[in-house]
């Protein structure tokens, strides 16, 4: 299996360059711009939100006719251009235009992503003058553009890998609240130089599948953005290729640790909690029962707490709407990042004779594995989150200011 | 229009008390009791969380054979009763059995409620203790059996009327945090002297109504406890009654008063928020678009922070997982309980065009209605809920110590 990196030094063919464009008040980093020097192979995943914003919208259209002639992705933070209307489109457009322009390809080939704030209007005279930075300034910093997407991330999220058969896969994230299952605001852009199939379909499948085994198996609090887009661009600059099989297990190893590290950076996270459950039957009442549980306020605050209150486990996995018979369950913590039968909790419909210390010793460390068996059998499915801490509160309770 | 009290003087034919039973170890009341003189008829609404408690199971038990005699309900905090299994069970059944002796009746004519911990067994020597204690204090003192009932709760939640047409009707509850639509960590007992139909059906349908209209219209964090219980118990001692309509019209102007305490004393709250839904086509979409934007935390958060971002709203409402089309909806905020089309935020796919300055004094003020239309036509419908705040994450995140 290829070593995976949290940096990307240089993928043949594409140019990066993240700058400030006085989005964000205080200096930093604001505008990030990713060129293609050919026509890419693209495709997307985008939230299930109704209320889409107008980027998304945009992308999803280009998407459909465009896929085999995308050179560009152009992204901005401060606002999300959401619930803008038709401004809001024109606004999106206009952005592309200037980037089209720039590096000089048809405006139909260049896709937007936008996060921050909904319901405000894209400043175009500071838009229009990131484009100009951002493309006086395309080179392998890549790290700059990972900084450029930030919004209440603390960090830059960046993966890259060169697979067995040649080719590179790297990838740039953005995260930090919002995340909930099926996309939240989450924003990540991922690009190869392998020559991937040329079969569209293929691709997507290939995508979607790599999203639910990552990207969609992190919660942080339930919400699900306006925004939230993987973008995935693919030059073939390097010839190389195995097959879709091998590709899309290089691209799930690449994007595996993104995601996880967005919950890592969740807002105010100060534990990496994954949830197991297993024996719910079909394969959704599991994940149904892990997304509860994950997201539940209750549990999020005990793991903050390293308070072994499993009760609230118990109760979050009962209101999933998934029928349980507690008679069959049962319930173990573990530390770490994989499950095990460690230490049981919760046993045929009791508490089970377990040691408080080491409960306790568990719930306190930073990283914390839940299983829980609904005992009906059935595939197991798991969600990575993290616990409510009063930064998340602080963090959001004065977003805008 | 009989005025409500928020207090209990005396309800004909009920005797009632809170002791310390040595379940809280601060020294305050922990153990009530409450008792009828005569057989009343009784109903129930229980939690709808899979993982069910034993005192809910007991009572469920006992209502589908016994609605006509029930003499008396033991409540215990520290203690939720829940995945406790047969000791669990046991220990429910032994509860009743003591307070029956006390009292001198059948013990299948005594209920019984616990809130508390999850997964800790009664403390049995300390309950036995309690009902001896209660049984022997036992008079109109409503205000001590409010405060035995209380956990989280800060201060004691009772209201009273006189019917005008002279039966009484009276009930004390507890809230605080677990709340959420269809029953929560919420356990409320109502009294009366009114001679109510003897058709069960009846009886348990108003009460149906009467909590889908005040106590299933609050949500606090959207979680669902394994405890939730709303107890009915008439003793008919006035002999006096009107009708079913005026009874159940009665009993909603008691009952939502008790709901709306419950909201205002939510785990950490400083704000009392009503989100009010409509023309989302069904009222169960409209309900379900109400919740969603009642729960979400980055809502909650943007309330607690007194900032108008109402962009937020407009995120949750497109999470709800009812089909929404921005270009037809609307939303206004303004202050207090009531809905109106005070300030229009969003109109039509785009923002609206407001002072966001008087959305900053909306925001800031103690209660605010949102007011969300769909556009699409149907009926609206409302939930009751609480901003976010640190201190919401203080009390969950140590609860149990």
């Amino acid at each position: 299996m290829p070593d995976v990196q949290p940096m990307i030094e240089k993928v043949n063919g594409f140019k990066v360059a993240g700058v400030h464009a006085g989005l964000k008040k205080d200096g930093k980093l604001d505008f990030a711009l990713i060129v293609s020097d050919t026509l890419c192979t693209a495709a997307g995943v985008f939230t299930t939100n109704y209320v889409k914003a107008a980027p998304v919208l945009l992308d999803m259209e280009r998407l459909k006719h465009n896929s085999h002639r995308i050179r560009a992705v152009a992204i901005n933070t401060a606002s999300a251009n959401a619930c803008t209307g038709q401004q809001g489109i024109d606004n999106a457009l206009q952005t592309a235009r200037w980037v089209a322009e720039e590096i000089g390809c048809a405006e139909d080939e260049v896709l937007v992503m936008s996060t921050g704030v909904i319901g405000t209007q894209l400043p175009m005279e500071k838009i229009k003058h990131g484009v100009q930075l951002a493309a006086a300034s395309l080179g392998d910093n890549w790290e700059a553009a990972a900084r450029a997407i930030m919004t209440t991330d603390t960090r830059p999220k960046m993966a890259s890998l060169m697979s067995d058969y040649g080719y590179q896969i790297a990838g740039i994230a953005k995260g930090a609240g919002m995340i909930a299952p099926n996309m939240a605001t989450m924003l990540s852009v991922v690009v190869t130089d392998a020559a991937v199939d040329d079969d569209l379909g293929m691709v997507n499948d290939i995508l979607k599948d790599v999203a639910n085994g990552s990207f969609n198996c992190i919660a942080i609090d339930g919400d699900t953005s306006t925004n939230d887009t993987l973008l995935f661009l693919a030059n073939k600059a390097s010839s190389k290729f195995k097959n879709n099989e091998t590709f899309e297990k290089d691209m799930g190893n690449l994007c595996i640790p993104l995601a996880q590290e967005i919950v890592r950076d969740g807002e105010g996270a100060t534990k990496f909690i994954t949830v197991v459950v297993r024996g719910a039957g079909r394969r959704e009442a599991a994940k149904q029962v892990a997304n509860t549980i994950a997201i539940s306020p209750l549990v999020k605050t005990a793991f903050f707490g390293g308070d072994a209150n499993w009760g609230r486990i118990m109760m979050a996995a009962g209101r999933a709407g998934v029928p349980l018979d507690p008679a069959k369950m049962r319930l173990w913590i573990t530390s770490g990042e994989r499950s095990s039968e460690d230490l049981l909790l919760f046993k045929y419909g009791t508490v089970a004779n377990y040691s408080e210390a080491k409960a306790t010793e568990i719930m306190q460390s930073s990283s914390i594995t839940v299983l829980l068996d609904c005992g009906e059998g059935g595939p197991s499915a798991f969600v990575w989150t993290c616990d409510l801490s009063h930064d998340y509160v602080s963090i959001n309770g004065d977003y805008r200011s």
